[in-house]
């Protein structure tokens, strides 16, 4: 019974380590080539070349490096029965929700402004609004955004959430259904995009979403890339008919460098870096499935492949 | 009975509206030149200059707008009894709280870089460090200090806070003595500072001082400018044993077009921002301060002199 790691661009050792100690009996493999095609039950990756799954008749199970598991589901070879396992970790939300608090207040309190007034050693002070008057919205309340919500309150936003179920969440202002976002997002200083791919979300922030937010706001996504809409939010900074946008996330990552985002005014490209799942946290996830797949108990983290996440 | 508000820079009309809101019957003026000298038993303000309170025989009160009183207190026609009262607003701590946050998170993540890399569309990625790893230290922990250091720890920093008394606070690590606060800065991150002007206070953050924290650190500076040592910090950042500082407070403000501050790698010039007390904290401030003068009840808010806050 083994498993092969594909952990790259992330290095496999640290996250061997971990699993050897959870569990020393599990058999590890991290290459591709070197792995036995009758021994692996279980593949771990954060993407997939066709043609890898289908060298392992004896696969039972696979296990998703992070929490995005649309590239995977995206697999030509992916057996159609074969349960698929997501890494959560509860510390990569936070550190998500640390991320987005950087960004919001840096917004809101102008941060950017200081910076380009000491080009001229400008003294100007932009009075800040008084605390807890900016608005917040989350799009997506899985634990991630969930978790953004409370974090982004515990520093002065008055949140509101907004998910497809519209289902109460703890500590979060879950507003309900589309008129009601509709209302929120005209009061919003910072718009957040945790939302995963799926048939419902793509392109589902485009242009007459975008018009909803005042012009001063700033929209952060740290879901996936192809719920944005590119064209329309490049026209709505372009026009200054939104301040700022932070996209953490691509419908092409690396990002090429002659892609218009790099030069798009206010919008700030991250190369994906709002968390990454620890070692620890993807060990965990191996071990505990094969665990589960061994007594035959169903897994937490199961995608519900027809949802996409 | 009068109370004669000067609120410059603010404009005192939100101010009066709010005192008016909360005692009718106070009797405001915010022109020195038009205020009676026979009537006027309080002075409200952010600074003072020569020759306005010997103006005014009847007075018993001056109450600084702000939590900073040095420039007050420095008066050289301050009566050596007169009782000083300052605002404290519990939304100001906050503010400045929001605020620290937002610049330590930027630190930690490396927001600076990834905006330096986007001039050359490079997608080049910084892992982040686990969350909670990273520590931050607060000096001073008054209301604003303990305000600040239990905001950063729901961020995600391991804060340990640093006062003169050493005395304990709700849900702040505190630091027994200096040999402990020379262990924590150098393991340190973000340090904070908080601290007024006082006899003590003066250049503290000094070239010794600095040269305890980690090359990686940054300084945020939201007490007073006098605490730092201009010249050892412009040092320390050229060098690069200090990668970045935020400097809120300075010696002189507005700080001089030619000051070198300006100009200083890594060192962001920050308008005194951090936050401003609210109308409604000033007039409430006020409005209670003179209600006990009436009575004869102490002040909460009543500054020690020999102190300095």
């Amino acid at each position: 019974m083994g498993v092969l790691l594909l952990s790259h661009p992330q290095p496999p050792e640290p996250i061997v380590q971990r699993i050897n100690a959870l569990d020393p009996d599990l058999e590890i493999a991290t290459d591709l080539e070197e792995a036995d095609p009758e021994r692996i039950e279980c593949v771990v990756a954060y993407r997939l070349m066709p043609g890898v799954l289908s060298r392992f008749p004896k696969l039972r199970l696979l296990c998703a490096a992070s929490s995005g598991v649309e590239k995977l589901l995206a697999a030509p070879d992916l057996p159609p029965e074969l349960p698929v396992v997501r890494v959560t970790d509860p510390l990569q939300a936070a550190q998500i929700g640390q991320y987005v608090c950087g960004h919001a207040i840096g917004h809101v309190r102008q941060f950017a402004s200081y910076v380009e007034q000491q080009r001229n050693a400008q003294w100007l002070r932009h009075a800040p609004a008084p605390y807890g008057s900016a608005f917040a919205t989350v799009l997506g309340l899985g634990h991630t955004g969930a978790t953004i919500a409370r974090m982004l309150g515990s520093v002065g936003f008055q949140v509101r959430g907004w998910s497809r179920s519209g289902r109460p969440v703890e500590g979060v202002e879950v507003l309900p259904g589309r008129s009601a976002l509709a209302a929120a997002l005209a009061q919003t200083d910072v718009l957040v995009c945790t939302l995963p791919t799926t048939a419902q979300t793509g392109n589902l922030i485009d242009a007459e979403l975008l018009a909803q937010l005042p012009a001063k706001s700033m929209l952060i996504n740290v879901g996936r890339g192809e719920v944005i809409d590119d064209a329309a939010l490049a026209q709505a900074l372009e026009a200054g008919r939104l301040a700022a946008a932070v996209l953490d996330v691509h419908r092409q990552e690396p990002l090429p460098s002659d892609a218009p985002q790099w030069r798009t005014r206010g919008l700030q490209v991250m190369p994906h870096v709002a968390s990454q799942p620890s070692s620890e946290a993807v060990a965990r996830t191996v071990v505990e499935a094969m665990r589960r797949l061994r007594h035959g108990e169903p897994h937490p983290n199961l995608v519900e492949r027809a949802l996409g996440y």
